[in-house]
């Protein structure tokens, strides 16, 4: 089996870029945004609106007017479920291409059975906060309480949408192998360590 | 200053070895028995009695005949407090003269202003009760609902001991820097991986 990598972090922990690093470092493919793409292509819906059901928990009141072809016949909640179900799909294609590093997308449970190596990825909160705001665009820097806001906001949406889908509680050591915290040791540290441990 | 690993682990989760292997592989001190020894030396308590309330809540009633000099005009709570802050003042002797692997007793949280390297280990019950059953004497071996009651007790006691005196929730991923899974790892793989990261 390709080794799989899986990456769940805190918003702001800096959890993406290390799965980019360690992707680059053991020369293995890194997933992204290359599954909303395939999702968008096969679903007929678009990137946007794939990007924000993805991590946040079904419910039917997002504007419908974001969907490029929503069918009507087919309720929200629906939707997001299939969008799931496609979803997962890929994921298990793309493990079975090529070794690789995912993040998010509930990646250690959908790929539970390719016995993939589970990281997460977290910090404490001031640290958190002010990689928020050094990577918020230069014209509209985050104020400390909107960076606050924005980590608050992003993780209780991916907590629920893993414990819909997973009914395991997001962030709970128990669901990875392995936790890594980013408050004292670099991002780019732990990819060089990581590295190490896993090549 | 010298590398300080701290080693804070669930009952039955390989800790113990894990920090042992560690300080083998690093070429470094384990420190372990030595402080209840050294405790003991310096408070003319056993070493029994010091190793009973090192990680547990304090408690005044606790049988006061395992003292081997009971002061009386001492109480019970301020004695396993004496016992603390006797157990603190060795940990940071024993890191001034060389570094070290020390696990359990709050020494993530003692040693905190020397920037320990802090490790928490755990797994999952199943395996922990499997561990504990494997390392109970042959001649009494444990049934596995007295494992699992041994490693709930056990794990009670230290999170009370380490809520007592750190104000911080004992296997909290927030208070280490790493936190590893041994179900699907071994304690030995770990310890290697581990030592190419800390070398």
């Amino acid at each position: 089996m390709n080794q799989v990598i899986t990456v769940g972090r805190e918003f702001g922990s800096g959890g993406r870029e290390l799965g980019r690093r360690l992707a680059d470092k053991l020369g293995i493919a890194y997933y992204d945004r290359e599954i909303v793409a395939e999702i968008a292509k096969r679903t007929s819906l678009s990137e946007e609106y794939i990007q924000h059901v993805t991590e946040s928990r079904p419910a039917p009141l997002f504007p419908i007017t974001i969907g490029k072809s929503f069918r009507t016949e087919m309720g929200m909640l629906q939707m997001q479920q299939t969008i799931y179900q496609e979803q997962s799909k890929i994921l298990r294609e793309m493990t079975e291409r090529s070794a690789c590093v995912i993040v998010g997308r509930c990646a250690d449970y959908i790929l539970r059975d390719h016995n993939p190596y589970r990281i997460f990825v977290y910090a404490d909160l001031e640290s958190r906060i002010a990689r928020c705001i050094e990577r918020s665009a230069e014209t509209e820097k985050l104020t400390s309480a909107e960076a606050k806001k924005q980590i608050a906001e992003i993780d209780r949406a991916r907590a629920k949408y893993y414990a819909f889908y997973t009914d395991q509680k997001w962030g709970d050591k128990a669901n990875y192998d392995i936790c890594i915290n980013t408050t004292h040791i670099s991002v780019k540290d732990w990819a060089a360590h990581l590295t190490k441990m896993l090549e």
